[in-house]
Parts: structure tokens; C-alpha cells; sequence
């Protein structure tokens, strides 16, 4: 959310905001201005949503989606600044930041690189160790977890019940034409067993292990809010409670 | 200070620093880095200097310096990123921002409009109500100063000993030859009447009363260091101590 | 046109393009980005629409619609760099650019201010005396273009079909509620007065006299396609021929 | 040359100048901004130094030498844009652009990958097919040089007298304490060499042929002038005119 600039408008955030429970707001620096910051923080409290912080690249042009191959001390600056300036608009409404997730490129990096993923762990712990990382379920995000929890940080494993899984429990690369499920009621499906079962379909029809804490949906298409309303309703069937992750962990 | 950016060096910060007690740190919109950020938040706090947010226009190829027409509200979000930034990197040093002070051209708004007056006391407020609003002594910071004292801002008065001022109390302007102090002996003179007499002789022989908290030099020309020497020593020789402005308020 | 960015889209261009013979093409400072450009000016030509620079100030997040208080060398600079840059690409297709119409602040402090007007016309002429300068008909453009036309440059004036005029014969300020005409078949018949018989009814009823060479329409609104359409339809009825600036110069 | 920014200042341009005869300038995406770009070309040209666009990656934090995987679409319009504007100030002086270097992360990468290297020759090419794309002598150019002759650009090799080669006619890595030639006297002998005798004493004490049209300096330490005025002093010494590279290729 959050990733409208100066006269550009991107994402459905109004739409969007009535129906989830924790927002990843860009931070300015691959999307998001002051102003635009200041007005999604102040959107998403006014609906009770959590607040995290969406950090990426210093790369509007490129949306934070391409590979710069900074520094992890750069990186660890750059996370800074953006947790940092978050949480000032934070604040000012009485709140405190909930979480930050990684963007795009920084997130890839951030599960591939261990000095990465350090940076971005010490940089969250540094500012407010009561943070709460958002990041992968399942293999690919293992060594962020570990180095995330070795720092005491408290962790959020993000699913998607709209991607598809290989038997290993890794996302299937995007390159593949299977990898979005494009049925509302097959990702409610899928979100359901996430939730209930703490497991996940692959591909091959074998069964695997994923425990989930946050289910994401990205909120750039049209098609998104009927994701979302199909999932909350399959959920609430089963009369499961969706909080935002702050209150899932102080009860 | 840290208004060095990538690859281009500004200034002399680690020659003025041990000499200082509280330093303006520049956040990334008229000048800085992140990694700029952090190392001069480093250096200022392994000096024992208080730092100081020096927030400024999203500028870089006019340092800040130019005239942007924002809306009031584009200027409160402009303040709080930059005011948040700058307050992670204390954070995890384990101290808190002591004071800021608006830059260039934002500043000179700031005395000469009371809507963006109120739009830099609201930002500083509403982030951090301890925090200090270093501004201008004498006439020109009148109105902001007011507004700050009506939000329950501390304010910080800040003298010029190597500027010259006007009957009225104003900073004679650049443009006119006689503005600047040339001599260290002099601006060590003047500096120790502002300090014990709370008073300034004008361009015009006039004595003018001047109540002064904190006294600015600017660190970016070499003659800079004999100008700070000069002051600290005339200053010490009337027994003033000099303080970072968070130990002067808080004793 | 060419106004989008990155991951942002601007405009309907796509759209208006096979309504329209000139194009103003955002040079990457105030919107636009290389690739945008690139293919901006691919477009265009594809369309056969005569191909114009619209260079703004250094400020994306602000559209370049802020006053920036930017001296005469850095405005001459600023164009020189944009109009090269849409040039080069131009080349690329073997056609030469047509023209060059300031955006937004630019525009407006060109109009305002003699200084700013001649660096303005020094940019176009030095970098390609060919260039058509493409500027305000009626009363406010008289300066820029008096020093246009001494340093050479031929003019294409604009007139505003869906905009009203004052008695004096200059556009009623945005601020007027009454500035705007929001019935395409209104603009249509204005248009058609403004072309045939070189005059605009002003808002008090008067008709004041208006040379005009081009009609401008806003192109980031839906309503655009049906004032175009109108004023097309229009100005046919009445056997007027729409080409290209270059061609109507050059026969 | 031109890497100043605003109100940073880079290298020594001005002491550079007089003892150069082709001269790379930044563009304003890695440094560079339009002012410094206009004042930097006009020196060149007063000194009578062949003016080359020195495009780069739009970086100006990382100065240009960061990896970013952009497209090589992207890559060529970023190219076109930096080599329109250098172009559009050579006019304003009436004098055409001479050559083009790439800066720093994307020469690398035109050395590196095929397609990246075909886009950057396309926009030479096509921008204006009389430019001398300037790029690296020896096995490390060899691809590039190729790519660049069938699409009929003439090339000048560029060679490093203050830099040591392998074997193979490749650059030592900078990681390698010996990659740097640090006496001027042995750069000068270098230079001779390479002029000469068209070859150049390896590390391993080998000696590699080497074809070179131009010897390049980095004009970032003040040590440069010491290496350029030794290699002048002993390239005059045998007889051997320097001259800008218009003026080689075209006598």
C-alpha cells in the first residue's frame, strides 16, 4: 500500500483497506512520498489495520524491483531511514509500527543472502526491537527466520494462497505459467487448509508443511478484492478470527 | 554536518566536531545519505555532541537552497520523514534526538510565512514533543518562535557571532558586503557579548538585545576552525561552560 | 503525453493520439523516463503526429507544477538537456523534432518573467534554430514571444478551447469556477470562432481578437477524447485542414 | 570529467584540461547535472579537447557503479537520453559530439554480456552514426569491438598506462594490490610501449600485443597530473603527435 508518488496513482488502497487486517506501506524510497505516507498511515489506522513498514531500493524508476547490488551496509542505512521515517508518521497518531516486510528486490535479497538478511535483521532489531518481521513460509525464508530469532525478533510467516508451491514448499518462480491460482475459491480453498491444517497442496499434488502467521494478497489488480472477500468468508466459516499480527501476539 | 552525499564530500566534519556541542545532521532530501546518516550520527555521538535533525526541500541539486513553493501539508510530511529518519539512527545508539533546526531554504520560509511555521512546529510536536526547535534569535524568528511556545516546543536561540545585524535586531543580508565577520578575534568578541551581556552591536554602532542559546558557525569553509577556537577560548576565559543543548535544558 | 513513469501510467495517450497532430512529449524531468520517452516518440510518429519537447522542472514529485526559484543559466541548462534528450530520440526515427512548449511552472514563470523568457528562447535557438517555439496566444505570451521572434524562432501560438478568456484576452485563472467550459460541443463552437475568425467571446460577452495556430486539449482526462472529437467534427464542417505544425510552416 | 553535482565538487578538472586531448563527460545520471554538464563541455571546447559523452547508469548515490539489472531496452534509451542532452550542449557551440565512453558498472556490463553491449552500440548507432564509441583494448573489449564494427561505428581502444594487464591481455582486477601502476616515470615507459610498439609487459613479465588509439588517466587524484604530464613529456620525446580522436579518424 501505500505506493502512489506526487501525481501517480498505483494500487486500490481505499477499496482494499476495509477488508484486511495489516497494511505494508512504502517508505519512499522505490514508491510512496511524504504526503502519500502521512495519508496511507493515517487511512490504514482509521480502519484499525497495523501498520508495517514496506522498505526497498532507492529506485523509483525501477519500483525497488531491480537488483542493486548494494553494501549490507548500505543496506542497513537504508532500511533505517525508511523504519524510521514510518514510524514518526506513526507517532504522531499514538501508534506504534507493527512490522516491516522487505520490497521486491530487497526481499529477494534479503532470502539469498545471509549478510543480506543480517543487515535487514540488525537494522529492524537496532531501531525497535519490538518490531515483528514479516517474511516467507516455508524453505526459502528458513535462514531469515534463523537469523531473525537468533536477534530476538519476533517473526510473521507470510503465505499466498493465490501462488502455487513446489513439493519442497518454495514459491514457483513467477516465470511459470502455474504459478498464480486465478480461482477466488481455490485460493479461499487453499487458505483454509493454510490456516487450519498449517499445509499446502504443491504442484505435483503432494502434500507439504507450511506454517503460516499472515496471508498476503497483492493489492495491485482489480481481481484482488474478490480474493480477499473470498477468503475472509471461507475463514469466518470456519470460524477462524483474523487480527492484526500485533494483537495475534499479545493475545 | 553530514551533508556529504555518495561519493561527494561536503564539509569538515571530523575536524569541527571535537569542538562543538551540538551538531545539525542533514537528512537525505537537501543533502545525506543514509550511509552518510549513520556514520555522522556515529561520529557526532562518539564526540559527545547532541544531534540535531536539519531537515530541508527534497533538493539535492540545489542543496536545499532554492525557493520551492510546497503546500504547508507537503512541508509537515517532509519534516516527519526526515524528523524519523534521523531519529532511528539515535535509536540505536541508544540516545534521542535533541533538537532540529530547519535548512536553507525552508528555513527562511519558515520565519517569513506562519503557515509553514505551524506546519514545522505541528511536525516537530507531533513526533516528539521533547524534542527542541532551534531558531533564529532576534526579531526575524519572532512569530515562530511564538507558535513553538504555543505548541510547547523548547526552543533553542540561536546567535551568529560571524554575522552582522541590524538596528532591528535581523541578520543584515548576504548581499550586503558588510554582512559577514571576517575577523576570529571579532566574532570571539562579539560571541562573548551575546553570551554575557545578551546583546549584539548593530552595523550601525547601536546596541541591540539578543537572547541567545546556542551559537552557530557554519562548517564548511576551512576558516571555520579558527573561528570555532577563537569563540571557545574567549568563552572559557569568562568561565562559560558550554553544553549540548539537552544538558542546558535538562541541567 | 509521455507523462508516465516507471511502474506509473499517466494520460490516456494511447487514445488521443489518432485525434491529434502535434504532441507535447514530457522530457524526464518533470515525468516521463527514458523508456517512456523512447516510446512516447515511437508512438507519435507512428500516428504521423508532429513530435514537440515539453520540458519541465527537475521535480517529479511535484509535476514539475511548483515554482522553483531557479536562475536564468539553470532553466537555459534544463532545456537544453531535455530538448537533446527527445532529440536524440527523434533522430533514431530520421525525423527532426518539431517544437518546444514549456511545462507547468516553466511555462508559467517564462510568461511572468523577462529573464526566464530569454533563457528560455536562447535554449531553443542555440540547440536548433528550426525549432518552433510553441507558446500562449493573447495577451500573456506577448513578451516571450516579442523575444522569440527577435532571436529568430517562429512561434506557434495556442489557444484553449475549453478554457474562457478574460476581456483583455487572457485565460481566466483556474481558480474562477467559471474558467473551464465543460460542454465539448461549447469548445467545439469556441474552437471553431478561435480558428475562422481569430477572435473569443470573453467572459463578460466581449469579443476580443485571438491568433491562434494551435489548439490545446488536456489530455489526462476521459472527457478529452469527446472535446477532441467535437472540435474535429467542428472544424471540418467548416473545411478547415489540421496538420502538423512543421507542415503548416512549411506548406 | 563533469562529475561535479550541485554544490559538490569532483576531480580537477580545470588543471586537467589543458594537458588532455579527448575528454569523457558525465551525462547527469551517475554525475553530472545540466549546469555542470553546459560549464564542463564549454571548457572542453575552449581548450580544444574533443568532447565524449560519458553515460551511465541513473545512480547518482552509487555513482554510476553499482549493478543494476536493468533491460537492455531500458539501457538503451538510458543512453540515448544522456547522449542527446552532451549532444545538444556540443550544438549550442557548434561543434559536434566526438565520441562515447560508458561510465563505470555499465561499461562493465557492455564488456560482460552480448545483449547489453548490442544495446548500447544500437543507440550510438542510431542516435548518430558518426560517433566513435571509445571502449577497452585487449581481450576484455574484444566482443564489444565486434558488435560495434558490424553495425559500422568506428571504435577507439582505449588503453591504461597507470594500470597492469594478465597474460591474456586482460586488466588485473582492482582487488589485486598490483593492478596499479604507482610511479609516473614507469607509466610513462607503459605508454611508449603501447604507442610504439603496440604491446605492453604483462604482470608475469610477458608481453602481450595491444592495439591502442587513446590512454586513459582518471582525473579524480591529484596524482593524475603527475602521470599525465610524464607520459606526455615521453610520448613528445619520441616524436609522437597527440592529437583529439576526430581528428585521428579523419586526419
Amino acid at each position: 500500500m501505500g505506493e502512489s508518488f506526487g501525481i501517480y496513482t498505483l494500487g486500490m488502497d481505499s477499496a482494499v483497506l476495509p477488508h484486511i487486517t495489516s497494511a505494508n506501506i512504502a517508505c519512499g524510497f522505490h514508491a510512496g512520498d511524504p504526503r502519500v505516507m502521512n495519508r496511507s498511515i493515517h487511512s490504514a489506522l482509521a480502519h484499525g489495520v497495523g501498520v508495517g513498514a514496506h522498505p526497498g531500493f532507492p529506485d523509483l524508476m525501477g519500483f525497488g524491483r531491480r537488483i542493486m547490488d548494494c553494501s549490507p551496509q548500505e543496506i542497513k542505512a537504508f532500511m533505517m531511514v525508511q523504519i524510521g521515517a514510518i514510524s514518526a508518521f506513526c507517532r504522531t497518531h499514538g501508534v506504534a509500527l507493527q512490522h516491516v516486510k522487505p520490497h521486491g528486490s530487497l526481499y529477494n535479497m534479503a532470502l539469498a543472502s545471509e549478510s543480506i538478511a543480517r543487515s535487514i535483521v540488525e537494522a529492524i532489531a537496532h531501531t525497535d526491537r519490538n518490531l515483528i518481521l514479516m517474511t516467507l513460509a516455508g524453505k526459502q525464508g528458513d535462514d531469515l527466520v534463523r537469523i531473525a530469532e537468533d536477534a530476538g525478533l519476533r517473526i510473521a510467516l507470510e503465505a499466498f494462497p493465490d501462488r502455487t508451491y513446489t513439493p519442497e514448499g518454495a514459491l514457483v518462480p513467477r516465470s511459470n505459467p502455474q504459478s498464480v491460482v486465478r480461482n477466488p475459491q481455490e485460493a479461499a480453498e487453499r487458505a483454509v487448509r493454510m490456516v487450519l491444517e498449517h499445509r499446502v497442496i504443491a504442484l505435483d499434488g503432494s502434500s507439504v508443511d507450511l506454517e503460516a502467521h499472515t496471508l498476503c494478497i497483492h493489492g495491485d489488480t482489480p481481481a484482488a478484492l474478490d480474493f480477499i472477500r473470498a477468503i475472509r468468508k471461507a475463514l469466518k466459516s470456519h470460524d477462524v478470527h483474523i487480527l492484526p499480527l500485533a494483537r495475534m501476539f499479545f493475545g
